[in-house]
């Protein structure tokens, strides 16, 4: 077991879906990445979920409640598609919280799986960190006040020049997936320059600087998934788009400059660092040659540039990837979804994506 | 060949690939569309571009020059897949114009070829406008200070209250389509609150009358496109989403308060009127359930929400409709394609569906 990568999924707000995708998403992940998974949660969730989503196939799965990453090592029969370890790191109280609300109980509880989850990464115990959804508001009555998972990270990690990415690998398209194949066959990753907020603040946080370092970080990461499928022996060159901010790209200055002043120097500059980057483009049509295979990784200016393409193209494989932290962190790329909580229907496809990346980048890290 | 409507396909920008796409798109409009196409613009450009575009396959097309609407009905061979109409309503000078620039001669000869279409559907000569791509910026240079297309319709015919609407049938889509006939039975609108604008400006531009006075057109649109297929007594009620302007529908309120403030009040009221209409939802969630049907409608706040979604699901046969104009008016949903222009080989889906949308609306009115 030592050779395979310990992963941590942390359990998500116990209200939503994270739960439910996770015991759905188990045998698949077991069976499938080479990897040793293990949840940060509460056991009496997971096996609440477990029972609801399971009883009717008559399979069962057993929750294994551990309290220290360092129990795994002497459980000779993990990992196993019939058992998840689960390490016990939150408030018991997230029991009683009743499904699809928001409740103070889960923001809490989620939290403290993360940051545990942070912490055994941090001290190199663990090999990569795969979040489940969790409900920002829930986080926020419990008093923890972030934007978004991602910049939890961020924090504890001391790091401001991160990013959240959203990828789709090209391989095995998902029944429901719009691509077809099409995509590069590194796949394609999309990086935000701006993300979780309020669209009247994104012009001020769109700089040169913070296009130029998502660039870079796009850049980065599909060198490390595309030397997996390269088999010369020069580096590979991302081919990375740059979404214009404003609709057709400003129409050269008549709405918006954001194009001329920022993006297209930021682009230059890349140029000048060797990047084979090109835009300011329109991102209707960016994401159009995107689909077809003529980028690696495009660069979006604001959320929904980014998150209505790759969703479209294929829901229910794409993944978060945390770039720019000293940790592997991957996620899924859909919500707590409390509509359809506790229901034992929930989609995991992303979950199991979330994985599959986060198995393969620490595989090529050690 | 009076009962057919007469439908006026402007040229558009000579430098782009309009003239191309109206060559290449004739014999399948002729054929397969009820009605009687024409040209408005200037017949040498149009004979050179089928001249580029048809040579190669030995097949002609006649460009018959016409200097008024009226000559057409002395024409009795006409509707013909081998005879273009061409009104001659423009500078001659638009002839020296070169491939792929910006040119305030091709801007003139687009600007003045609207203007006669326009004059005729207001005089109701003609029965529906069908437009090929403009550049702005040639029109600019032209002294003609207008934002797009519609805003010259909308200023002509004296209107404030317009939209430009993208649409996407159902039937028939194209062998690159993404959507696989999931959308619903009479396919997907989606109108826009704010359009050809600087993203700096929108935030005044989305108000509870803009959102209201939006998402009344998208209902009358869709219940004019599902009465055709609808069998019953009963009116259609066209299901309507609604787009949040910020990520995740601003989280309550964390990334941003229009949906409280604006979207959420515009929704209520239009529901009191007894729309169907729901949100707001994130873009890039109710995008994937219109892609899966549950909506015959989505109201966007800006250009790349609509854009992105609808490019993606059917690239080559996405229309765009202008509504709350007296006239009928369709047009393609992609640009001059400079980089593409003049080569023989642009494609024409867009143009084939505007001119049957535009046909659709017009036998329905009549």
């Amino acid at each position: 077991m030592d050779n395979i990568p310990k992963i941590g999924i942390t359990m998500g707000d116990a209200a939503g879906i994270g739960p439910d995708i996770i015991v759905d998403a188990w045998r698949k992940i077991s069976q499938r990445v080479p990897c040793q998974p293990l949840v940060y949660g509460h056991p009496e969730i997971l096996r609440r979920a477990a029972q609801l989503r399971l009883a009717p196939t008559g399979q069962t799965l057993e929750i294994r409640t551990i309290h220290a990453l360092r129990e795994l090592d002497s459980m000779t029969d993990l990992p196993s598609p019939g058992a998840i370890p689960c390490l016990f790191c939150c408030n018991d109280n997230v029991k009683d919280v009743p499904p699809g609300q928001i409740d103070a109980r889960a923001g809490e509880a989620a939290f403290q799986a993360i940051n545990a989850a942070i912490d055994d990464a941090m001290e190199h115990h663990l090999d990569a960190v795969v979040t489940a959804p969790i409900h920002k508001e829930a986080l926020n009555l419990a008093g923890h006040h972030y934007p978004g998972h991602t910049e939890i990270f961020a924090s504890r990690c001391g790091k401001d020049d991160f990013a959240m990415m959203l990828y789709l690998g090209a391989d095995e398209p998902s029944e429901t997936a719009s691509h077809r194949g099409s995509l590069a066959p590194g796949g394609l990753a999309v990086v935000h320059v701006t993300l979780h907020t309020a669209m009247r603040t994104i012009f001020d946080l769109i700089t040169v600087d913070s296009v130029l370092a998502k660039a870079r970080l796009a850049d980065h990461f599909m060198q490390k998934i595309m030397a997996q499928n390269s088999l010369g022996s020069t580096p590979p060159k991302p081919r990375i788009g740059v979404c214009s901010l404003n609709p057709h790209a400003g129409e050269n200055g008549l709405f918006g400059r954001e194009e001329i002043e920022v993006i297209r120097p930021a682009i230059e500059k890349a140029q000048r660092e060797g990047l084979n980057i090109q835009g300011p483009f329109p991102a209707d049509t960016i994401m159009i040659d995107a689909k077809n295979g003529h980028y690696d990784a495009v660069v979006a200016m604001f959320h929904d540039q980014g998150h209505i393409a790759l969703k479209l193209l294929d829901m229910q494989r794409a993944v978060n990837v945390t770039l720019g932290l000293p940790m592997i962190r991957t996620s899924v790329a859909h919500g707590t979804a409390f509509d359809r909580a506790w229901q034992g229907t929930a989609e995991s496809g992303s979950l199991f994506e979330a994985v599959r990346v986060a198995a393969k980048l620490a595989l090529n890290r050690t």
